[in-house]
């Protein structure tokens, strides 16, 4: 298992997907989750400091959190399955009972963001999934051609990276 | 006070802004709350009584509420300020104590649905807002000439109702 931060939010313009790329702290690898449109607003909300008029949906949870007297321990992605992530929040309650609740990795980051809770990933997940950081301009466009290369081959058809823009 | 139950979903084509009806117990009267598309997706699959594959962000706080042994006593929207509505989260921890949390009536809304708790609408918030509810055909096209004028007067610039379609 090994602990990750939030490197990037990028967007896709083809379809408008956004992708986060979670940055090992030991290597310059990343793990790439395409998450949804809600929850990649959460997650940049919180990432540019900014705050909505009203309470949004992660916001209410982490106050829910609050009044209960719980804490977010840490959030692990856990495993992959076809293309989808799991992840598991350890929430641990006013006794000091730890409960895991499954969990999309999206809500699952939103949430560590608002509390400041660690992000991991397991070994076998990072292995399967992890690839090397691409290098990037300030708009977020890959500029390695080898590494360039590499990318485009993982993302495949699913997102054009030539197109890339910064989301954040 | 009065208790609502939530009497339709509605969407405008226009903006695919979705707007909820709440119907009041005691009158033919609803008050129409425009929300946003990810919490008009979670009202729906609710009322739907369908579920994604992976919990959404409203059934990631269910799940806190159960593990935390919280209950959601009812949901008050108790206020409108221009055109945004504020409503109230009554939560009572294990110890029976009532913690109220500020929230937007969607996000209440798409718990209450969860968890079967009331929804109520304060008086004055009622009667700012409330409107005769519209004749509407299995579609949610509003038939009466007399009541559509009157509709179509309420919602202005705001919508459609020409074109109004069941968002469910």
């Amino acid at each position: 298992m090994r602990e990750v931060e939030v490197k990037a939010l990028l967007v896709d313009p083809m379809n408008n997907g956004p992708v986060l790329l979670l940055k090992d702290n030991q290597t310059e690898k990343v793990v790439p989750v395409w998450i949804g449109q809600p929850e990649a607003t959460a997650i940049a909300m919180q990432l540019q400091h900014k705050e909505f008029p009203r309470p949004l949906t992660h916001d209410l949870l982490r106050t829910f959190l609050k009044v209960m007297n719980g804490e977010l321990d840490m959030v692990v992605i856990d495993s992959i399955q076809d293309t989808t992530y799991y992840a598991t929040l350890f929430v641990r309650d006013k006794e000091g009972q730890v409960h895991e609740i499954d969990a999309r990795p999206s809500d699952s980051i939103a949430m560590a963001l608002r509390t400041g809770s660690p992000i991991y990933v397991a070994d076998e997940v990072f292995e399967a999934s992890a690839i090397d950081l691409p290098d990037t301009t300030e708009e977020g466009v890959v500029t390695n051609p080898a590494e360039r290369k590499k990318f485009e081959d993982f993302v495949k058809d699913q997102m054009h990276i030539s197109d890339f823009k910064r989301f954040i």
